[in-house]
């Protein structure tokens, strides 16, 4: 049970948040007695409704990603000033809209803004690649002076960070403006989008539904273009899932190849299991490759020596891409509207010349499940509930429900389970490194998830993403169609059309381990092949 | 205790290796009686006194290191059936003097040769980069057909290998010449050269020192020039130390990027330690980076799903380089040789021009060593011992005392210590981390050893190269002088300098984590240094 001296907390830090919005950015009450839960409701429609944006704050936000963005701050064609504050405003929208944020830095923005606008006429160069571009970033992540609970009540009372993550001093020097942090599901280990400290994150193509998670606030705030460019985490899908429950773009690097020091500490050091990676949330597939390409040509192995020292490369963009195709798997059968993107997204592949292949005898995806499962079974203490218990907190259902018995039952943590997950981890990958072998494949194109985003709570164990986090392999997520009640039939015990109408679609590309730069060219290419 | 039974299969396998040495290569008996391995006898002095080598087989045995010789096969100046008979030959004195060999495979070589010269002439171009060169390998590596005991006596009864090592495939496809195997220790878990199996190898430089271990037979062999290319595996030093002890050159990749699959059983699945690493035994620096540049460019990857999908990067060679210097460390000082060479080759370096940096407080050696010795001790069923009671045989003295309780008691291998390693590593990594950042170091120059070669059993605890294992550092071994009696003073109770008198020294070379490009580039640069 959270005490009232807690729940004190937790209304203050509320509080706190909401006063960095200024009231002319305040959505009138009329629209925000509308929003909660359960509304079915866009969060597009509602910004549409405010008639808060103006004309131009619209073209900022909504017209150009972040490459394109940085070409403009680049030549002065547009200032860091009025780019920041456009972003900084959409995402007060999105805050009220969606409830996306933790931390709101709009002031050291506008200044930093203002700061880079100084620099560019005084040096006549930017500072680095992301010049004068706002960038937002997962709770997670440590900002010197700011708050990182990662919706913990106990964290509450953690002081305010005391240096940067090695991401955020990267992101710094090479002149990105900071002005937000993003929601988080309780303990992070969820893809959803609550927790007690800040409450619901909401999808913004439709309020009743998950935007999934864990960087839940990356998702909704990206998705509704509250930001064009994110640093999250993922170590089972907390990337991709939201970036596809939110129609974003975005991508799981190779573990430790973007600099994963210093984050809000979650799991102890140590950890045996599943390695967790940053990566980008995105609204283009270029903006994917501009921050990994960007901060991996900024050595952070330099800086952070859990980092890998493996250079970015450059890989030659192929005009006849070899994609193994891998629809579902039984043992998750996938909604229609995950089914009917993937069928028509191949259909667009193989008209523009690329060579597909589907896979007839793929690997098991329950192996990978339950291999996933006891890979972050392996902390006997429990870690992550004790953090809740501190502050009295109860895990939430969604939680509490995420590893059914079937997947882990009869599992001990201790060292011979470590042999065997690594053993068993082994064959499995063997059996994928047959097919890449066999088929001679460049990327494998399968769902990003069973669903699209469903109702709050209901996400579920996210086997189609925590597969490639288990073998390490880069996987990037491309927003593709939406769910349609009239074409994605028939409803099922466990999906409802009608429920889902309107959610974003989506498919997921997936490379080798380390082939990092091969996932973000084929994404590109499949992408644009996809925009047709 | 061995058994009859087994006492008769030993000398089975010493009788069938032993046939396939020509009687027209036998060394002379007045020769061989002299050679036991408390001789103070140099193999290259035997080798003269033989007489048994033409001016040519010397010629080609002694003059170029693999790259040249490579350059007169791809030319057709020397044809593969000379190169490789002049090796085989080198190779079988070796065996004679030294005892470096496991499996002689000649008449499989000879053939394999002339079909190379036949390609050549017929197509015009060579097999692979390896074209007619004859490369030793480790007894390890499975080769189909040809046995691998790894010198455990219960391994007598496995049958031959049905398949190829990655490891072999790839140089057969490259157009290597594939001759013999070499000796490794019991078990393999130590830096000397004596099994059941095949006795007692010898370093070539003198007979009555150890060649150091585990790929014993690689270093002598190379060491004598009877091979100018090997491969071993280094899981603690196996490569370095004995390269380091037979004046060779060694080097240690990061773990996986040169492809461990397929070798024989030793370590069981699963295994949370330390990694095993294969790499080359050379004659050369250039040699070094021959060998690992070429495997990786033949994408091990698509072959080994084990093997980093981690790509050859072309690194500019430094005509400054900024080097970071650790002379010793308090715990394990180094012997007089060693010191002595390693303050020659700071000289060199910086009259060189070259930035030497020397590091005022390094981590402790013996933190590595601890955490290296609780790495290697992860495994409560001591698969290795039971390997060696099955067919009765007991830890040799030198493995018994390889482990002294100091450095690992008190612990217990179980899933909380892998966590406490992994902590623990990670500490330990940053410490170097620091300095690798504040130094801005392109490498390290260090001992390669805390001896030269030592007499046998008494090598020790081979801290100066496992500490790189533990942080899979990549590091090479580059020979430099020799001990001498009227310089290595004074005597101490470990260190009698006229029984090391002559031994080879060397220096070690050692970059950060997946930086092996530049490591071979820098090692380059220096034994051209020390070479002046």
């Amino acid at each position: 049970m959270i005490s009232p001296e807690w729940q004190e907390l937790i209304a203050q830090k509320r509080a706190a948040r909401d006063s960095y919005i200024p009231s002319a950015w305040r959505v009138p009450s009329q629209i925000m007695d509308k929003i909660h839960p359960e509304a079915n409701l866009s969060a597009f429609d509602l910004l549409k409704e405010s008639n808060l944006l103006t004309s131009r704050e619209i073209e900022i936000t909504e017209s150009w990603d972040a490459t394109a963005l940085l070409g403009f701050l680049a030549s002065a064609k547009i200032s860091s000033l009025e780019v920041t504050a456009a972003f900084c405003k959409r995402a007060a929208i999105a805050q009220q809209l969606t409830n996306c944020l933790t931390e709101i830095l709009f002031d050291k923005a506008l200044d930093r803004a203002r700061l880079l606008d100084e620099y560019l006429a005084r040096e006549g160069k930017t500072m680095g690649p992301f010049h004068g571009l706002p960038i937002s970033l997962k709770d997670t992540m440590m900002v010197k002076g700011e708050y990182a609970t990662l919706g913990f009540v106990s964290y509450l009372k953690k002081p305010p960070a005391e240096e940067n993550s090695v991401i955020v001093d990267m992101l710094l020097d090479a002149g990105a403006v900071l002005y937000v942090k993003t929601n988080v599901p309780q303990t992070l280990f969820i893809c959803e989008g609550y927790n007690n400290v800040f409450g619901q994150t909401m999808n913004p193509h439709k309020l009743c539904l998950t935007p999934s998670g864990s960087s839940s606030g990356e998702g909704a705030l990206v998705g509704f273009r509250g930001s064009v460019l994110g640093v999250g985490s993922d170590i089972g899908g907390s990337i991709r899932a939201p970036s596809l429950c939110c129609g974003a773009f975005g991508f799981k690097p190779t573990a430790n190849r973007l600099p994963y020091a210093k984050q809000q500490a979650l799991i102890p050091k140590g950890w045996p299991g599943i390695m967790p990676t940053l990566g980008p949330h995105a609204t283009s597939a270029r903006d994917l490759t501009l921050l990994f390409k960007s901060i991996v040509q900024g050595q952070p192995w330099v800086r952070d020596s859990t980092a890998q020292a493996v250079a970015w490369r450059d890989v030659p963009r192929k005009s006849k891409l070899r994609i193994g195709v891998w629809p579902s798997d039984p043992d998750f059968p996938v909604t229609p509207p995950v089914s009917r993107a993937l069928a028509s997204a191949v259909e667009k592949l193989k008209a523009a010349g690329h060579e597909v292949k589907l896979l007839t005898q793929p690997p098991s995806l329950k192996t990978a499940a339950i291999l996933g499962g006891r890979s972050l079974d392996l902390d006997p203490d429990q870690s992550i509930f004790k953090i809740l218990a501190e502050a009295g907190e109860e895990p939430i259902p969604a939680l509490r429900e995420l590893r059914p018995d079937e997947l882990v039952s009869g599992r001990e943590a201790n060292l011979a389970e470590i042999w065997s997950i690594n053993a068993d981890k082994e064959d499995y990958r063997e059996e994928w490194g047959r097919i890449w072998r066999e088929e001679k494949l460049d990327v494998l194109l399968c769902p990003g998830g069973r669903t699209t985003a469903v109702p709050h709570g209901k996400y579920g164990v996210p086997a189609y993403t925590i597969i490639w986090n288990l073998l390490d392999f880069p996987s990037s997520v491309v927003p593709y169609l939406q769910a349609d009640k009239s074409l994605d039939l028939p409803a099922t015990e466990n999906y409802d059309p009608v429920v889902v109408d309107k959610a974003p679609v989506g498919v997921q590309i997936v490379g080798w381990r380390f082939q990092d730069e091969e996932v973000l060219m084929a994404t590109e290419v499949i992408a644009e092949v996809l925009a047709r």
